[in-house]
């Protein structure tokens, strides 16, 4: 039905606008005029058999000669040519799968039909980014009921690949976040592969949070798998620690992020559907979800935790999916870093049984690793714990966790930061409150995820006597401009971590 | 509290982002290194005392020599630099109130605190485009009680200029839209005006329609008026038709404009803000407002209608604002034109009372004047569309128009479209339904309104006998790829406009 549109030679301009794909043209073009394209037009450029869909910039300077259309890095890749190629220009096709996204803001219901549509144009890059933010925003607020999100995951699994595991169970663990320094994950599958058991994880990049496991994963060994790879490791060590967008597994879930990210807005619908979708595509059959809660955990009260639970247990049985929720203490960091490489020094600590190793993420990673081998058959009810203890004090956990990093490409020890400056407490006292959302902004103002060894280190643990002076936390980051940042964010807040001034 | 920043020299790259200021960064730069920026970080960038938040885009390329920072149009225009001065960059100040718009997505009540620091961060242009788009989304929906609109609406009045009038009562009319072709204002204006009322009307531009008042009066005279001028043609002729922005009347509103008209969302409650923040700064203390009502008119239910009325008095009056909401017939568009020019045509034709008129735009221009007439005390409860007719009929209306165009700097005649292309009628039978959602994308599609001349006529009305091949539209570009573009939306749709196919 559409036209071929116009024809232009393709140059790389070399711009990056992140993932959002852009095409600079002339204004004195005459596709420009003929086609009445103008700034913020959304076009569709084809070459050689791919199509991409970009929002159009007018240059109105000679940064284009007469003839060209300009791409930014994103557009570029997607587009796959050589400068000077020949690409065709048109108007993008209409979004017609955002009216559903308009219908859900006005309050409807939507069908597994508006959802599939919504989610295969979003998938294709069809989406703006504002629209984007739009859908992301119309889901938030618990505005999806239980068959919402269920079509959704299951439109989020068809929309990439799925891996199939020749054992019948495939056990999975994730975490809900919103907990700093809640590192458990390559501890649990460092274990539950050492149990013999089958544990393909794939981990996202931090959302709103300082560090994603796939962040921290990759500051000790490659993350970024492709499928057969990520099979090989799989079937020699029984698990795996990648990123998962890599193997595009469930990819809408990656373009959310970016939103998400922007915004600091999870969706509860959201949430279910990119961790279900991720497990399922994965080609998981049981998988242990840790919920934390605490006031200033993601997940603040025990009702939200509770609810969050059910949707998570009901979809997963929607999408053929055994979910057990378990509940955490979600009111202090767990371990002692935030932030890539030093959240990845408390994992190791953890795994060699080091003496100065964190307890409590230790404890939360034992427990965690208890319930998989339990329900993946490896350890009877109620004796998972015990296992699980003594598979990582033997020294199998860190065997095992040295095996796949070498697996993957090899082992190598985390990055320590070239500027740090500790926070010192103003008063003698009690630690009465740590509060995990501002440590959380002060890790990411310092730099993480991004700079892998920026974020934080925590000294002190809720009900400890601290001295005046002492240092509580210590802000790491890789340049000044970036620490300097943090320290205003910190000097401007009241008692990140509480002291309760001392009985006189 | 913040650093100085470092120093770059500024260029404009020539590069239009329409409203969203860019800058652009090279990778290699010791500022974005020192200070950690990446791809779509928030940067500050000062200049002699100008400050703009913009999105920072990084360059890999020649675009940029080492040392350079560059602008698009946008950042360029606030920034207010000659090429080659001397910027400051620095990390964008934390977007605090955002944290509003979040609890808003969690069905929080916004307090006017709240709310006033939110429109205070979008009038700086603070808020990126996916902020703005979560912030136009969480509003969507009903969302917003009575206390949330009229706390918004105070600070939207506020955020802006003010006009006080020497008149104790200052008239104004309003229509909710959704109606194409429903152009009253003109007519309103001109015969209140006529009768010796102030009515300094400023009106928008297209948000989701084909087109705004304002782009129908551009195309008849110049609308663009500062403050003073605007004051200097409402004391001399009663009123003006001017475009509301370049006044700075509720500036914020301006600024959702172009996200709302991105997603195709109006929320209720930011049109109701939108609309009485607007008349208030105007220094209106009197305001009809027509709500069409049909079932593809923007509101849909008599129901809808009710609720919309008593939202605009009753936040009327806690901002100081008579309010009369008027219902009127919204079943099919109002006058033959869809589109700025074709749109203005028909206004003229009524003013200039030609035979060939289209009845039900002078019939709906009469009936509102008639109630702006009795609201200003310009006639009788009872007799305003008595008077209102008098005033059209005897031609002051018309010279009232026309003078107040000759105020503004002239009147001209609207341009007519060098592409057009009727639509046929597919059977015999009589016209049964008209869907103008679809009738105004096809003219949007055309390239109303940032086309003056493109969109659509209408040759048909509800209940007529139409022939087979008969035209039923014609649609109006400027440019053939437009054209086609529109030609292919109205090949893909069922029946825009219905014919109910003849007994046989």
């Amino acid at each position: 039905m559409h036209r071929t549109g116009s024809q232009l030679i393709a140059r790389r301009l070399g711009i990056d606008t992140y993932r959002a794909p852009v095409a600079y043209m002339r204004a004195d073009c005459p596709v420009c005029r003929s086609e009445g394209f103008e700034a913020l037009t959304r076009i569709r450029v084809e070459a050689g058999g791919h199509v991409v869909i970009a929002t159009l910039n007018v240059v109105t300077s000679d940064v284009l000669r007469p003839g060209e259309a300009g791409f930014s890095e994103e557009a570029w890749r997607l587009l796959g040519v050589a400068d000077g190629a020949t690409v065709t220009v048109g108007h993008a096709p209409v979004l017609n799968s955002f009216g559903h996204v308009r219908a859900k803001l006005y309050g409807n219901h939507l069908e597994p039909q508006a959802i599939e549509a919504i989610v295969r144009d979003v998938t294709a890059g069809r989406y703006p980014d504002v629209h984007l933010a739009a859908f992301v925003t119309a889901c938030a607020g618990n505005r999806l009921d239980v068959a919402e999100m269920s079509a959704l995951t299951r439109a989020m699994i068809d929309a990439g690949d799925r891996l199939r595991w020749p054992t019948e169970r495939v056990v999975d663990k994730h975490c809900v976040g919103g907990l700093p320094g809640n590192r458990t994950t390559p501890i649990v599958v460092a274990i539950a592969a050492a149990a013999g058991l089958t544990i393909p994880k794939t981990s996202s990049r931090a959302i709103t949070s300082p560090a994603g496991t796939a962040d921290v994963m990759e500051t000790l060994t490659p993350v970024y798998l492709g499928l057969d790879e990520m099979r090989r490791v799989v079937e020699t060590e029984g698990g795996c620690l990648v990123w998962g967008g890599s193997a595009r597994l469930s990819p809408m879930d990656d373009v959310l992020i970016r939103i998400e990210r922007a915004l600091d807005v999870d969706s509860e619908g959201q949430l279910v559907a990119s961790v279900l979708s991720k497990k399922a595509a994965a080609g998981s059959t049981h998988v242990v979800i840790d919920i934390p809660v605490g006031p200033t955990a993601k997940i603040r009260s025990i009702e939200a935790g509770r609810s969050l639970a059910r949707d998570l247990e009901e979809v997963g049985r929607a999408v053929g999916l055994v979910v057990r929720a378990v509940f955490s203490d979600g009111s202090q960091p767990v371990g002692r870093g935030i932030g890539p490489a030093l959240e990845a020094a408390d994992v190791l600590a953890v795994l060699r049984c080091s003496p100065d190793a964190p307890e409590e993420l230790r404890q939360r990673a034992l427990v965690l690793a208890g319930h998989v081998l339990e329900m993946g058959g490896a350890a009877p009810q109620g004796d998972g714990l015990r296992t699980a203890t003594t598979l990582l004090m033997e020294g199998s956990g860190w065997s095992k966790f040295r095996a796949i990093c070498e697996a993957q490409g090899g082992f190598r020890e985390p990055r320590v930061a070239a500027f740090t400056e500790p926070i010192l407490a103003t008063r003698s006292g009690a630690i009465a409150q740590i509060d995990n959302r501002r440590l959380a902004r002060a890790a990411k103002l310092a730099g993480a995820p991004a700079d892998q060894a920026a974020g934080l280190e925590i000294h002190v643990r809720l009900g400890q006597e601290a001295e005046k002076d002492q240092p509580l936390f210590t802000l790491h980051a890789e340049s000044r401009g970036e620490l300097d940042y943090a320290l205003d964010y910190v000097s401007e807040q009241q008692d990140i971590v509480h002291v309760d001034r001392e009985a006189s």
